[in-house]
This record gives structure tokens, sequence and C-alpha cells, in this order.
């Protein structure tokens, strides 16, 4: 369980095998990282890319929509998935052209996915994304009633394979550029947590469970990191 | 030229159709906003999702890689192409789990995309992606060599058909949750620029040309808009 399966040839990177990770600690932090994928699936002949919040389980991953979505229901099918996760971490920016780039971390993981079946499946899954998110949160929430379970659809993926693509630093030295006048280096980028608008019409003053990891000025990526490690357990 | 195409049944919002933007400006402005996109395509009969840096130029979308890249030969080969950019803004916290989700900018392109080909029409591709993100830097940098112009591939695909969503605000009253005493509203979510890292072993330290967007705690969203607004023109 500590490693992904060998690469394949749909998952060894050609390009740059020196980006490529495949260990399952490194698709983890990637994954962990982030609350939102693309997800790739097929409708009829078009390839769709559908964003959309996901979360992780062991080796399986998760996402949900309402009943009536037409992507679920096709990305929920058991064909071919490819669900795709990407950190913008940064511009590289050279001396010359080619010398321009960006760092990044990316995880493509491949499997089918299936719908969940099942009110108190779906309860449990959507407890445990709340749990993932925000931990301890669902011991605040009004608990969900099946009217509004019977209106969201889970679908979930077994990882079945998957690559890591991790690129970080700054610009190397190129004999094409040296003495060139221009600037180089790397731009950070960041995505944070800004200061949160409570609604003072709707919902009481203090501050919810689960909301600490997003405290203002953080990283999203360390507070969605750090909220995954600390969920409630939550059993079906 | 200022509207796209009626939406398809493939591009038409079946649900929240509230969400959804058809008009030429809101695409831009998902699009402008925005240096990575995720690029749907069939490789065999697997659905792929590669994220790429991409720009845009009128009603065309551009994104490149390495001329051995694998990506690059499937997505340009004339095949269909679904190319979806998001944007997470926020997330929005409420009182019960159906409440909760997500505030984000999000747009999906549909096309058919092919390889640029010949040295020229490369390098003028190439200057206008500069030229967008870095408005004016061109002019400092050294020229590409055609050498390394023939390492890389770029692809081009015209927007056949394209829907934007768009979902902002914060949680609205629900009937079941009133009076449930827990916090609601909106936790904000913005990616903004850090502290510019220059590397003094190799370039100058006075700033560069075009870096004037990407200031410390910039938006990134913001800096990419104005960008595109700026950059020199660049012809074949």
């Amino acid at each position: 369980m500590s490693e992904t399966p060998a690469p394949s040839p749909r998952t060894r990177l050609r390009r740059r095998p020196e980006r490529g990770r495949y260990d399952e600690a490194s698709l983890f932090a990637v994954l962990d990282a982030a609350l939102v994928a693309h997800i790739g699936y097929l409708d009829e002949d078009q390839p769709m890319v559908t964003p959309t919040t996901f979360w992780r389980e062991g080796r399986t991953l998760y996402w949900h929509g309402a009943a009536a979505s037409r992507i679920l229901a096709r990305s929920g099918s058991g064909a071919p998935v490819c669900v795709t996760v990407t950190l913008l971490d940064g511009l590289i920016v050279g001396r010359s052209g080619i010398k321009h780039s960006v760092n990044y971390r990316s995880a493509m993981v491949f499997g089918r996915a299936r719908l969940v079946t099942g009110l108190e499946a779906k309860r449990a899954a959507m407890a445990a994304f709340l749990e993932r998110l925000y931990p301890g949160r669902t011991l605040e929430l009004r608990p969900s009633s099946d009217v509004e379970l019977a209106q969201i659809v889970v679908a979930e993926m077994e990882i079945a394979e998957a690559s890591v693509k991790v690129k970080a630093g700054g610009p190397l030295p190129y004999a094409p550029d040296e003495g060139w006048p221009a600037w180089t280096g790397v731009i950070p980028i960041e995505t944070r947590i800004g200061a949160p608008q409570p609604d003072p019409d709707l919902g009481v003053r203090a501050p919810g469970r689960g909301l600490s990891p997003y405290r203002e000025g953080a990283r999203l990526d360390e507070a969605l990191a750090a909220a995954a490690q600390s969920g409630l357990p939550v059993s079906a």
C-alpha cells in the first residue's frame, strides 16, 4: 500500500523523468493539498473536462453533484476516467523565451468511477467530505435529511494508476543566456485564505467548528492538508 | 463577434441555468484571468486531462510543449478537445451539509486543435505568449534561436463553442436551517503574488520589463487580466 503500481506506458513520464514521482506519499500530498479536481470523461465522442470539488479516503477519490447531473452519470458510469489536480506555485522568469516556465505540482489519476448507492452510504460519504474539509464540523451542523441526500449523487473511484509531476526552484544556468542583462528569478504564486465573511443575519457570530485551518492569511494548500489529517472518523 | 454561438445541448446548462453565461465578454474575462487550463482529449480509448499554461488571442486558444510531447501530438491532432479553466474564489460554509459549496468562475471551451507549423509562426506565437503574460518583455530578452523554436510545439484551437459558469456570493436563506446555531458565511480564497525571488548570480537586479503586473500582494487573476490588455503587438 505504500507504493502505487509501477508506472505503465500511460503514466510513465517520457520527457523530464526527473519531475515524475510514483510513490503514494507524493501522490497523496498533491491530492490532499487541493480542493478542486478536473474530471475527464467521454460524452459520446466528445472529451469533457469538468471541474469539481473532490476528496480522498485511502486509495479512493470521491466527488459529488446533483442527482440530475449529466456529468455525474457519465463520469460515474464505470468507463475510464482521468482525474487531474494542479497547484500553480510560481512563474519562472528567464532571460530568453525558452527559459520561462512555471512551478507546479500536479497529479493525474486513472480509474473507473461508479456511483455510491444507498442513502446511508451517501450520508457517510458526505459526512466524510465535510470532516475532511472542516474537521469536527459535522457535530455542529443540522443533520442532512433523506430528501436532501436523495438530491445528490456521489461518485467514487479507486486509484488504478497515477503519476505526479512536481517542478520547483528557479532558473538554471543556461549557456546561451550568460551575461544577458535581464532580470531572472521566480515570482511565487500563493493561494491564501481571505478575511472570513460571516452572515450575521443567518448564523451565529462565534467562529464555527472546523474552520480553524482557514484562518485569514493561511495558505489554502497547507490548510487543506492539515484538515485532511484531523477529521473525525465517520462510518456508514 | 460579441456573442458566442447560441448554446447547443452540449454547452447549455441544464441545471442552475442562472449560473450560465454565453456572451464573449464573460468568457474572455474568465480565460484572461487564468494561466493554467486543463486540456481534455482522447488517447486511444482513455480520456486524458493535462494541465498546461495557455493563452488567448481573439477567439483562438494556444498552448505549447516540447516537440517530443505525446500530449501536444494528441491534443493537436484535429480531434475534439475540451479546454477547461477554473478559478476557485471561496468556500461557502452553511449550517447543514447541503448548504456548503464553493464560489468559482469556470469556462469550458470546445473545439479542434491543430499544431502551428513553421518556425516563424511558432516564433510569433511564443512572442505573443510572452507579451500576453509579461507586456514589453520581448524587448528585453535574448531572441529565441531556431534550434530552440524547433524544440517546441504550439497548438492552436479556435473556440467553436463555450460556456461559462460563475458562482459568487454567500449562503442564501434556507428554511430548514432557520435558527440553527452555527456560523455561516464565506471564506474567500485569493491567489496572490508572493515576494519576487531574483537570482542575483544569473540576472540583473533591476526589475525586468513586463513584471509590473506581478507586484507582491497583487491578485494573480487581476494581474493576468491587466497584462492581457497591454502587450505589444506581435506579428508573424
